[in-house]
């Protein structure tokens, strides 16, 4: 992306900046999302102050050559530590010494705890309300990157389910399934959940030597990036012919999904789309084994805002994507659960994967 | 790894928080090596609280099932909480109201952050004093497992030169790199820093396009995990014959690796390890261009505690295991670091690598 982007993007983050008198982020997705600058989070600390009087990033001496090669270097003032320093206290150096300081979700707490060591009065408050607006509207670059990832992903399970499953482990499952994620355009593979017959009913179960066989359903939950932006689709198969309660159940979760995608338009708050599948789900009898919010936002990171759950009232607007994701768990017999991801458009909403939704009998 | 090793290390962390009151463990090298669970760190909090009374698992109720299979899972008390619930009152049900509470470094701020804004009295301090004395010290089973890291990193570095690197780009040999540590044992690759001629000038140069030519210094540094314990190898190798000022740096810093090793003894305070590499290097006339510290310490991480740095005055015992790695840069020239692991013995050092430090003339 053109460093002009990234330059938008740090001047947002400090025109959002209100009564915070800085926003700290370190190595993460939301320094990537402002500046393109993707090193390692490292115990030798790595900030990007945003204040109103610009952007600084203090990074250690040794990375100073990634940094001046990142693409905002030239939007941001660049000033290395040397290994033996305190960084902590050249940090401070760039904050006002009271006042509330914004911080990244995800720096390490090794570096919040030595800054608010140093102990002055700044008060020390999440950084969400900045970076999260920003982020979760996506424009259209990062909507191709979405559909592109979506669709490698629906490219690698239609290779997958060409052959038979039964006879083969989880754990060789998984791995197919990563390599096929690859071939297909990701960068890399972040996880294939491969869950079959009682393992499904634990949502993230790892992939383990349990053999597939004859009438197993099989949860695969897989995804990783393309271009830094991720995709995550879930499908249920089962093995041969199904027996009537997995018939029954995957017909709820279907009717939850198509609940949830129903309401999904600019407008809504998304924890009504939350609503929408559970009703489906406590209709039909099974909502004490709907044990998961109905889905996440997706970008940059797999989970990130917003998030379809009970108690998240950001209200849905044209670019925000998310997964709807319901499912049933019946402990020691079986999991289903039907994933794609979404994308808020102008009227309503665009489905970014194409894979049937319909229970796949698979060999 | 049997419960009784976990079980032990819960009650050593439980013995070592003195006037603290709790200790918090996020999803890190620190919750593996408590419990042995691994579960991916989440926006969903999964927190281990350890207190006088005994430890406690948070966990988001979807990965109960996970949690319930770790093998520490009979030596805490494991509890869930539901999405759409607040985990950080739940997390608070388990603290005191007051006092002292150690966080390990790496929590996400977002975690951290949401349990100060709960607004009682309590202190938020590092958990580094309680965990990394632990951690530092391995037991026989880490050193073995570090030691086949070690030799597996070896094997692998061996096989790669065994065809010409000219001609090729660092990103190809970075690729080569990463299938040859999997093919000698290793679980995964974690990074591959392939830097030439000038690029080795920035000691984490990202491995990109740039053909290897003749003449060229090529800095090799690169690791991965076996059973979770890692390893860390540097070697500086040229294509063909060296220039005369290569051989001279080169030189310097193989006198000062060797300085460095040569000092390490239980009974020292790590930052001499620094000392005496810095030493040779300064009296070199080299010392502005050796831009980092000697060290650091290596296990279920990278890097970690101890540090070989001015200020680290950690002293040396026996199963502390850190990397030795004096380089120095030439900024449009070349660059040159040599970098093993070495374990402290009862009465000196270990190598764990054996891969010649002179320099190696390849094709």
């Amino acid at each position: 992306m053109e460093a002009a982007v990234y330059r938008a993007r740090l001047e947002a983050a400090a025109s959002r900046l209100g009564d915070t008198d800085a926003l700290l982020v370190a190595p993460s997705a939301d320094l990537v999302y402002l500046t393109g600058y993707a090193p390692m989070p490292l115990a030798r600390p790595t900030v990007l102050i945003v204040t109103p009087a610009g952007p600084t990033l203090v990074v250690p001496t040794l990375e100073r050559p990634l940094a001046d090669a990142c693409p905002a270097a030239d939007a941001v003032d660049i000033v290395p530590w040397d290994d033996g320093a305190d960084p902590y206290t050249t940090l401070a150096g760039y904050l006002p010494p009271g006042g509330s300081i914004a911080v990244g979700d995800r720096m390490w707490s090794a570096h919040l705890l030595a800054l608010q060591a140093l102990g002055t009065n700044r008060r020390w408050i999440s950084g969400r309300r900045i970076l999260a607006p920003l982020r979760m509207r996506k424009d259209r670059h990062e909507l191709e990157a979405l559909r592109r990832a979506a669709a490698g992903a629906d490219a690698a399970l239609a290779d997958l389910l060409r052959a038979p499953l039964a006879g083969r482990t989880e754990r060789d499952v998984a791995a197919t399934l990563a390599e096929l994620l690859v071939a297909h355009g990701h960068g890399s593979a972040a996880f294939t959940i491969v869950a079959s017959g009682p393992n499904a009913a634990s949502p993230h179960h790892e992939p383990g030597d349990r053999t597939i066989g004859s009438g197993d359903a099989v949860v695969l939950d897989f995804g990783g990036e393309v271009d830094g932006y991720h995709s995550d689709t879930t499908r249920t198969v089962v093995v041969g012919e199904p027996a009537a309660q997995l018939r029954e159940v995957y017909e709820i979760v279907q009717d939850a999904y198509a609940a949830a995608l129903a309401v999904v338009r600019p407008g809504l708050a998304i924890q009504e789309v939350d609503r929408a599948a559970r009703t489906v789900i406590a209709e039909a009898g099974y909502v004490d084994r709907f044990i998961h919010r109905t889905g996440h936002g997706i970008g940059l990171e797999i989970h990130e805002p917003p998030y379809a759950v009970t108690g998240d009232d950001t209200v849905l607007e044209p670019g925000m994507t998310f997964s709807i994701e319901p499912g049933i768990y019946l402990e020691g017999l079986f999991g289903v659960r039907i994933e794609d991801i979404v994308a808020v458009t102008t009227d309503g909403v665009e489905s970014l994967n194409g894979s049937p939704r319909t229970l796949q009998r698979v060999g």
